[in-house]
């Protein structure tokens, strides 16, 4: 037997008394069944934000349709939300360089059926990930990022992108920065791991910065790109212990473990709509 | 400027669809405005749970009504509910033998105002407590147990508890085994701490278990106590990571750590109406 | 430039005086150059344990005659040693069954240049792993293990295991017990990794009872397999928070982590001649 | 039956070939007994690291003059020794502000027997600590510092120190910052404890900068005390898990926790001669 398909809905806007009932009260009137309802205010900016997941009612055949009326319903609260059927399966292009791990770590949680998306393309600037991409099935894209024509490498990758209808870009240790016009133009998340605990040793050397300052712990942070480098919404962080014992190789070594975890931690939850942004920071409803 | 005074409800009761929209319908209905709101599905067991925290309408001038009619409303559902006000403070003891680095932390924290509710007593079966209990200007209360007159001992217990008007009862690595008598005549939560990750290591020595079985990590449990030794309910358990190095002394030292914190934690979500048990299980909303 | 040789030696016997000096003396006045030297002391049972690493003398050309010389003379002090030499790389047989998450995290963490030793079979008693080892250019030998024919399955294992060389087996979510006899023939460690944090959970559906019992962490272990089930000696142990939010299925999602890293973590350490088994336990030299 | 005094020596120096076998022949040759020995390589820098302990022959009857003599000793080998016997209680002075959970959990595992040191001196700015230490039997000092008078303040403290002999300062959350001047004078050490996991979120107000940027970890530092403002050398750090729903005061309350055990880890280490600085870092040989 299948499971039901089910809405979920995250939205936010000015808090006011009595959100949680007229929410639950709108499906509720239309036949709706709630199987989740979490929310959060923030008391000093005075925000309400919510994820409520719900079995439409059979005659709602449309859940498009559903998701739809949800919104209006939800622009007349004042609030802003956002509505997915848990039969849609995001697209997911997968950015990588040379470091591979988070890449085979995203495909073999995918296979595990861990994310609630479809990884269709990988990217990458070096043809060194095509054999096993092509192992496991997976469309390889070579497009080569040169400093002169970075421009023109993200026109192709934007193209391939829309070409392909991706939702989602990973990128999984892809050590280029994507430019403020691409994350314009492409409009959608893009999901970035940095491997140190942000706002800690930003930048492109963390691991030998950490070993440089002597901290007793090293980090992994998966963030939202923004077109500040490194400064983007945290969606997860954790961390490791170290000691003297550490070279800079060992922290590369252990770092692996985190970015593998906290990345797929990351987009795990972002592809079951539990992560809402507002500002810098993120609300993850888990 | 106070808080305003909110109610807490925790109920419970077999699944149905509409509960989220019922109860937030009911308390909006009657001009509350509901500040928080968790609930937990268990499909398996087919048991719906939730905490929830409102504002009432001013009108509503006795928050004790306020919650008799919300336990009658839930009723109508089919729950059990227990609903608190925010301006009670449950009355607690403290039970303690020679160890006493859980019985400062918890003073300390209750002085620091992580808890909401009073100590008032001090119980012990030695006098060592004593002179720091007056320190702290609370009161002790001496009470040998030995092993034949341990039924006198109880009852002397359960009629200082009746006489103070306790509540909760700590047990602070108290050490000593509350008959199921007790129990049943107390009828109040007692949470207890094990200074091991249960269900490992039961008993009365578990550091030295864990040091003769050679485990990596040492834990501690606070659980609520039932007449089944170290088998009750669990509330929050944590670990730390242990070497060939450390001693039994060393566990006992690093224990205590683990101790204090996850005794504190578990007092706190449960006068803070988090914690809900049902079978041989909690569900804590945090 | 390649790293110079060097020799590890492990050793451990009755504790007296002097044993610091001796050792060392005995190598530097052979020329070697000692690199580390790392020792524990068990006050209660008067053992000390040793793992030291040095560069030997250029003139003595053979690793293998200096690690004779070295156990001849650990043996004049009383100690038992074994010695090995950093370019000897164990050959290793990994076992599965059906899960293959530790599989594929061995095997890319082998080729990442994590292990200290050359995967060199992939055993299994179901052909689902077939393809996958394949992909990763390993050898693959369908054993097909049936109740009545355990013991023949285990002959043609060892068989395997004999012809192959080799010098470590890897239980990598096997859920198959070897038997005694299996282990007193193959003389060689083998670790298993058990979906629990042991002594917790012993036996067959761990992440079943951990959710019955409601606790809030699990945890994963690697042990020496020992004829009694579960109860070898500890390498390594790690654990993760859960909530009553958790399913059954969201434990053994979360416990796949667990259990690659902390098998992981055991293999290296075992690899890297870390790891001296002394009755039930282990001391770890990381 | 007391234990046998041990010394413990520090050293540092170039790296060359023979040192483990030199040290511990020249003590194994004075009838010294080696209890522990961990050594480090900095292979980069090429700097020898040791901390060594032994029971000295009962000749040697002055532990005074066997670390003169090992020092001597150890200059011979171009090393820098630091020998302390395991009976020297160093004597502590506590420097606190309003936020007192450091300075109780410091007293109470001072009088639990967990450090190898005396707090003998409470030194504060405002009288609100006094009762406080008094109910534990502690000299108080107020030594009221305002921004013009800083100078004659810190006069003031080091004439104390002096007086009272300290050999260690402790800042539990003392909120000031120490001048370099006064560092320079007193030439002893000093531990500070940073409510933040540095380096990010130095400065005065960490927890609003983490709830600020979001982070999804919070942190809490021991350093060595240097001119530089929270750049000293760092002795320990451990991190909390937090979520959208902690505020500002329960970061605050949680990073209570965090302060607490790792202020007490590093002064434990610390007293324990387990921590050697060199240039902006720490070995601790735990």
């Amino acid at each position: 037997m299948h499971d039901p398909v089910t809405l979920v809905a995250l939205l936010h806007g000015p808090d006011q008394p009595g959100l949680v009932a007229r929410v639950a009260g709108w499906i509720f009137a239309r036949g709706g069944n709630i199987l989740h309802a979490d929310q959060h205010r923030d008391r000093e900016a005075g925000v309400f934000f919510q994820r409520i997941e719900w079995i439409p009612a059979p005659a709602a055949m449309d859940p498009a349709v559903a998701a739809g009326d949800f919104c209006s319903f939800a622009a007349t609260l004042g609030m802003t939300a956002r509505v997915a059927a848990s039969d849609q399966r995001p697209r997911i292009a997968v950015f990588v360089l040379k470091a591979d791990h988070c890449f085979h770590d995203l495909v073999l949680r995918g296979k595990a059926g861990e994310f609630a998306g479809e990884i269709v393309a990988v990217v990458s600037n070096h043809p060194d990930i095509a054999p096993a991409a092509a192992a496991y099935g997976l469309p390889f894209h070579l497009i080569p990022v040169t400093s002169n024509e970075k421009r023109a490498a993200e026109a192709r990758q934007l193209a391939l992108l829309a070409d392909l209808e991706v939702e989602l870009v990973v990128l999984a240790r892809y050590m280029q920065v994507l430019s403020g016009d691409f994350l314009a133009a492409f409009r959608r998340p893009v999901i970035n791991i940095h491997h140190s605990f942000l706002p800690a040793f930003a930048g492109g050397k963390p691991y030998h910065q950490a070993h440089e300052r002597g901290v007793k712990l090293i980090g992994a942070t998966a963030h939202y790109a923004t077109a500040a480098l490194d400064d983007g919404p945290i969606i997860q962080q954790d961390v490791a212990r170290v000691t003297h014992r550490h070279s800079v190789a060992d922290l590369v070594r252990k770092g692996r473990d985190l970015e593998k975890i906290v990345l797929a931690q990351a987009v795990r939850w972002h592809l079951e709509n539990r992560v809402l942004v507002y500002g810098s920071k993120t609300v993850v409803f888990d």
